[in-house]
């Protein structure tokens, strides 16, 4: 497929290494930030621009991986009637984009996305389109480079990226507030990867409800005083410590 | 190395398959639990008993893999004076050993241990001893198993068992508090998988606190009211997601 991506941040980049390692080509790049347009163009082998009125007219398809905000920015200035426009945000309704195309969807990676990354990993893609004929191409478009691909509308794809933020923006500031906690007691934070990457890897074998091991769930009143002491002097991670030992304990 | 194995649970079982793997040979395994106890001496290839005064007196180290407070009981009937004996409790002082015996010591596995898992995961392994010779014998049975070995006397294994506290226990709550979303919304938690994984690789490579992304950090109100009203129906959720949200605002 010929695609024209607009952004030039995390999404956009990682998408594009997806979609040309795929074998699909990406026509052109459109950045306002003139050096990160022309670096990701080079990167996927072709031209980039900063000035709207030069993006590509020819692509199949239009991807808008760019911020919640300028999505409504950039649909002012939007005019592809006869082409297809896509955006990758969980949060804005497709219909964002009527009016100023004449088909138009999501294509949502449910994946955290950082361009720094070398390897690309697998990403879940979450479609959705004005029509049918849009849907299918969108569907065979996400098949190319993912083997988990699910349609849904506004409502699932919001409640989906409120799941993806408990289980990526949440646990991953346990790990941010862990790491901090070692650093000032004096502990090696990496003797704690195994455990990490165990406690998701099990997930493939075993529901978490399952495996839920600790103080908290045994009642081990005991071990949760002497963890409540020990945290008297970081008391953000304290507050964090009730209420997720509160939470377990009702949940059992 | 000759070993009697105390205790039938997840830490006896899986040490013991990692310490069989690894060539040492497992002398007896005793537990209160018959059944148990010889289905793992089954397993190691060795004999089992239930009575404290069967267990063989002729091995170089006697691992209490027990819970908390059956260390205090069996303390109670351990006549082993010219042996080493470890326990493998986290929040339990190694100087309830003293008196029993003639050297003493911790050996902790900090990892999530499940005997019904398939696969022997990493395992770092947190050593203490009564004295240097027995500190010398519990290093090298550590490197046998692991990589990850360091020496920590009862504070620092206090404090790195509440590390794994929020890294083990407390994020899979948050993955057990998402499947359970998901099925009451009807979606699918595995497609959340490659996401969680992807959250837990990447910490070989960039530090948690530079990784951090979502509506909290980015300070994004409008999708976090967004989210609260999806958490209307889910309390306990909610609950836990304005605890993570204010933290993660007040750590920015």
């Amino acid at each position: 497929m010929e695609i024209v991506i607009i952004g030039t941040g995390n999404t956009a980049t990682v998408l594009g290494r997806k979609l040309k390692a795929a074998g699909h080509k990406i026509l052109q790049v459109y950045g306002r930030d003139t050096a990160a347009a022309s670096a990701l163009a080079y990167e996927l082998g072709t031209e980039s621009t900063n000035y709207w009125n030069v993006v590509n007219k020819s692509a199949e398809l239009y991807i808008l991986a760019v911020s919640d905000i300028a999505i409504g920015e950039i649909m002012t200035e939007l005019r592809l009637p006869d082409k297809t426009v896509v955006h990758t945000a969980a949060s804005v309704s497709k219909h964002i984009l009527k009016g100023a195309t004449a088909s138009y969807g999501v294509f949502y990676p449910l994946q955290s996305l950082k361009k720094e990354i070398g390897y690309l990993p697998d990403i879940p893609i979450i479609i959705d389109a004005s029509d049918e004929k849009t849907l299918h191409l969108l569907d065979n478009l996400a098949y190319s480079i993912s083997d988990k691909v699910i349609e849904a509308g506004d409502e699932q794809r919001a409640k989906l990226h409120l799941a993806a933020v408990f289980c990526n923006n949440f646990v991953n500031h346990l790990y941010a507030l862990t790491e901090d906690y070692c650093k000032k007691e004096g502990l090696d934070f990496y003797m704690l990867l195994p455990l990490i990457t165990e406690t998701a890897a099990r997930l493939q074998d075993v529901p978490p409800a399952s495996s839920q091991t600790g103080p908290a769930v045994r009642g081990d009143q005991s071990t949760i005083e002497k963890h409540l002491a020990l945290l008297e002097k970081h008391p953000e991670m304290k507050t964090v410590y009730e209420a997720l030992t509160d939470s377990i304990i009702r949940h059992r």
